[in-house]
Order: C-alpha cells, then sequence, then structure tokens
C-alpha cells in the first residue's frame, strides 16, 4: 500500500521548532507503521533566519545543520526563499500549519493571522503560541468549524502535559466549573530564591544565566505570562470569551523577603497563583500571589514544576503536574497534535 | 431519525451499580444527543437481592426503589428472575456487559468468567473490578482482541480520573517506564490517625465509623488492595503480565507511632507508595511503607486524595490526582467507558 503524504508547514525554528524536527524525523517510522502516512515538511519559516521552501519535503537535517552552525539557513540551497511566515501561511501548498513562532503578549499577532490564513485556505492547524487562544480563540474556533479543519494547541499551556486533550479525551460529558493552578516557573523559581534571603536583582541575574528567566524578566514577573495561560485555559475550557486584560492580575515584583518569612511563620508558602471560576453567572479570572500552606498540594511544586487542577461537574476535582519539563516535553506536545489530527483525517 | 438501541447488563448492584444507574437516567438525553444512541439496561444481577431481566429496558427508578426500600428486587415483577451474574452474562441479549461484582483479591473471580462469557458472545465489556486485569488482563485483552470488542476498565485504578485512558489517548507513542504511586485511601488514612497518636484498633474502629475502612481491613492495611491495583497498571500500560502475587508486598501493620515520630524528626511523612519500573529488562513491583520528604508532592497526598504518576520516554513524568472522591466519581468512570464504547462502536 502506498503512504500517503501529508505536508506541513512550520511557522518558527526556534528550540521548539527545531526539537519538534528531530522528534518528527526519529518517529517518522512510527507514525508510518500506525497512519501509513509520511510526513514531509514543505515549508519553515522564521524571521530571521530565512525561509525554506519545497513542496517534496525538505531535508531536515540539513536544515537543524544550517542553524546550528550559521545561525541561517544557507542562502545557497535550492529551496532556499526570501518569505514571510504570513507569505508561506498563505501560499505555500500544505495540509497543516504549525504555529510556532514566539509569543506577542499583548496582541497574539502575527500568529492569529498565521492561522485564519491556514483555516481559510482549508488547512489544519497546530499553535504552540497562546497568543491566538488568549486573544482570539472564539473567532479562530468558528473559522476551523466553518471549514471543517481541526484545530490543537496542547503545548500552550504546561508543555506537552495533557490539560486541553485531558479534558476533551477523557473527560467527556463533564463541565468544568473552575480552573486553578501555578502556570509560571519563573516567578515560582524567583519566589523561592527570594526565601532563601537572596536579593530580587541577584536572583533575576541567575535566573537569565540558568534561563529560567526571559530577557526581559517583566513579562513574567508582573504576571502577564500567567494571565495569558489563564485566559487561555478559561477560553478553551469554559467559554470565557476573554483577553489577557481582563484577568485581575498582581504580580510577584512587590513580594518581599519578609513577607515571605511572615508567610512562613503562618506555616505557608507564597505562590503566584492562576484562577478562574464563575461569580454570578460569569467567569471571572485573577493571578495573584497567594499564601498556600505549606503541606498543601500546590507548595509541594517547585522549581520549574508546574500544576492546573480543574473542578467538574461531575468527576470532582482532577489535578495535573508535570514535572521538571525540559524542551523535549515542550516538542512532544507539538507532536501530540500532529498525531491527533493525523488520527482524525 | 429513529435512535439506535443499546442494551447493556448490569452484573452487580452494589453502591456502585446504582450511582451508575442513576447518573446513566441523568444523562440519558445527552448521549441520545450526541451518539443518537437510547441506552437500554436489559439486566441487572446481584448475588444476594435477586436478578431483573427485560429486554425493552428495565425502569431503573423502580429497581433502585425496591432496592432502597426491601434491600431486595421485588419479586412479583414480571422482569424478577432467578439468574446468577455469570447466566446472565452468557444468556441475556445484551451489547455491553459491566462488570460491577465484588472483588476476589485473591483471585479474580468469578468476574474473569463474566467478562470472558462476554466476549466470547462477540458482547463489549466494562470493568470496574480491578480483578480480572490484576489477574488475567493479557488474556482478556486477548480474547476481546479476537471478537472485535471493546474492554474498559478506567474505574478500577483511581475511580473516574483519567489514567488508562490518559495514556491511551493523551500519551499517545509514548512508551510508560515507571508508575508510581499512592493508590489505597485506608492506609493513607490509618497512617494519619496513627501519626496523631491513636492506637491502631480505635484507627481501624473509626475507619469502618465512617467508611474508610472495610469490615475486615486486612486486604487494605497488607497492601493487597494497592498490590493488585500496581499489578493492574503494570499488566496494563507495561505489559508486565504478572499477579499480585508477584508484587514485592509490605503493608502498614507493624509501622508504629515511634517510626512516624523518628521520621517526622527527619522531615518525612510514612506513605504506603505502590511503585512498578523495569530492573534488569524485567518489569518489577513492589508496595511497601515509605518515607518522603514532608514538603513532597506524594506527602501532600492526604485522606482520601489519591495520585499516580507515570514516567514516560518521551513527556517526561505526568502526575494525576484524584481529590477526596466520592461514589459520584466512581460511577463517572463507569459512564466514561460507556461512552467511550458508544463512541467507538
Amino acid at each position: 500500500m502506498t503512504a500517503n503524504r501529508i505536508k506541513i508547514a512550520m511557522l518558527g525554528f526556534g528550540n521548539v521548532g527545531r526539537a519538534f524536527a528531530r522528534l518528527l524525523t526519529e518517529k517518522q517510522g512510527e507514525i508510518l507503521d500506525k497512519f501509513n502516512v509520511w510526513v514531509d515538511v514543505a515549508a519553515i519559516s522564521t524571521k530571521s533566519k530565512g525561509c525554506l521552501v519545497n513542496e517534496d519535503g525538505i531535508n531536515l537535517s540539513e536544515a537543524l545543520n544550517d542553524i546550528e552552525k550559521f545561525n541561517h539557513f544557507d542562502k545557497k540551497r535550492k529551496d532556499y526563499r526570501e518569505m514571510t511566515s504570513l507569505e508561506v501561511a498563505e501560499s505555500v501548498d500544505y495540509d497543516i500549519l504549525f504555529e510556532l513562532t514566539p509569543l506577542q503578549i499583548f496582541s497574539g499577532q502575527p500568529a492569529i493571522d498565521h492561522i485564519k490564513a491556514a483555516f481559510k485556505r482549508k488547512k489544519h492547524a497546530v499553535s504552540a503560541n497562546k497568543g491566538p487562544l488568549a486573544w482570539a480563540y472564539e473567532e479562530l474556533r468558528d473559522l476551523a468549524n466553518k471549514n471543517r479543519v481541526h484545530f490543537f494547541y496542547e503545548t500552550t499551556v504546561m508543555d506537552g502535559t495533557p490539560v486541553f486533550n485531558l479534558v476533551d479525551e477523557t473527560l467527556k460529558f463533564c463541565k468544568i466549573t473552575e480552573i486553578k493552578g501555578i502556570l509560571n516557573s519563573t516567578t515560582n523559581f524567583v519566589l523561592e530564591e527570594i526565601a532563601k534571603g537572596k536579593a530580587y536583582d541577584e536572583v533575576i541575574k541567575e535566573g537569565k544565566k540558568r534561563g529560567f528567566v526571559e530577557e526581559d524578566p517583566a513579562m513574567d514577573i508582573e504576571g502577564w505570562d500567567a494571565a495569558a495561560k489563564i485566559a487561555a485555559l478559561l477560553n478553551v475550557l469554559m467559554g470565557a470569551n476573554i483577553t489577557p486584560y481582563d484577568v485581575d492580575r498582581k504580580g510577584i515584583e512587590d513580594i518581599t523577603f519578609e513577607q515571605i518569612k511572615e508567610a512562613e511563620n503562618r506555616g505557608n508558602v507564597i505562590k503566584l497563583i492562576c484562577y478562574g471560576g464563575i461569580e454570578n453567572g460569569k467567569v471571572i479570572a485573577r493571578v495573584r500571589p497567594e499564601e498556600v500552606s505549606k503541606s498543601s498540594l500546590l507548595a509541594s511544586i517547585t522549581g520549574t514544576t508546574s500544576i492546573v487542577s480543574l473542578t467538574t461537574d461531575m468527576m470532582g476535582t482532577v489535578s495535573i503536574v508535570e514535572h521538571e519539563p525540559e524542551i523535549e516535553q515542550t516538542a512532544y506536545g507539538v507532536f501530540s497534535d500532529l498525531i491527533r489530527v493525523l488520527g482524525n483525517m
């Protein structure tokens, strides 16, 4: 039996894109066995490293090599193009779009436009970028439904840990009534370091060196990343139709060593808690530092580990924990969405 | 469009069976909307409360009423029968068998024979009884595959919390390499009460009164229930092909107040930990009391809350927590398996 060919377009080729490309190469044989499908990468676009387009399939190991060695695709390659991600989304022949570009936290763009372009052409889309869910979920969902294509985004919250799939595939018929979690590892790390008596600036510096803290730490520290995540969760799982601006948000920038010590004396620790629930018939969302008992499940979530607790009408509360993820877990999230599309095609 | 009729046979009508019957009644309309299927209960068998058979559908509220009022089905009902569960499994006309009889922890019988009878007749089976998984999983799986029918059993470990479905539906392509958990709430409760300085006998007495401890507490206290659960998990998720006898098992019967205090002085608590992993290419399993750090995730699992941590080749470690379940969560587990059969028919 001749294998079917599925062509994917990858927008973005940063750490996640490259880890996904490696995983895809590794698992190609297994995909062929299970689905009788051969997955070709027809395009890889980047903002500053050039673009490759080859509808017969890009050689992924050469593409990975180029970036590793030169941090740019080799302009002499036959499949080298000067194209933007939007141009790729709009014009290349592909079956599934992978939105892997960096998050623009205050607009979700241009990722939203990339995904819209795919849906309008009746192509499936997988997003590892939470911006589209935080800023335009309902519009994108409706557009996907109208064009009868799939839209999956497991990686956007807690990497490859099943959250959206958990609800869709294993908690069928359940209504989600409340969501609570620790979803930002930078703030989790910073609070723990400050508790050790380190100065705020020193912690940020060390975090940057160790890769836990972004070049501009404000988005994490001020709770914007957490707000985008709880907005994404609430939009998808509770039909909230909100943006990160609607989240009652307070970051950890004002938390002092003294406050942490006082909490400790009360048997508590301070965590940046994301919360969504229903008040007066409306979904409300907040992100703020809260004291939780030292012996609680939430207090046990340290370092880069994260948790989300989902309260349901039929199954009580279920929590899922991701333990100290590495880039491979993010790649698995993207891969699992690919598998979900293939399984539903 | 005329709805399809699906007939189910319920073996066992204890707390779980009755809660499932109530949930089914409540959700019938939603099932009809989603699957265009009307689910009729064609048989309910019990060991000591009589049996009902009606291929046009038993009146569930009357059946529930009988048990509530008389603890026995009304022998004057037209659909009253004197039949055993095995006779029902072998002779009634049904599409899906629900094995809800009490666990026989040292054999898995007669539940195994009930399920075999269904498979031989090319009927699907849902088991809330872990015995069949702990004692005869591979044989049953092969028989189901041979007859092209479904075999689901989400409720057997952690009630309705997705564990088997989590792996099957949301961790696709992952291999499970290690399983760890706190899966027995009786021992969790007893250890916490002994830590408060209460005498062992007093704790057992109180636990029985509050419903946490079975009439014969030995199966929990000596770790047999936990051993059956880890055997079930390892058989299904890691192809272990073991029985509870193969689990290196130590219960909590010898744990003293002094040992708990000594652990506490080391910053630890004692928990009955289930573990399965690979050693020298072979799956090994154990259940034993272990000291875990007070600030750990495992230590935060108190009372009737339970947890399982799954280590995978691609997705690192993922843990799922069930919080203080009631009978409704068990009923949801059975219901979710019904939905899974309906979605795959």
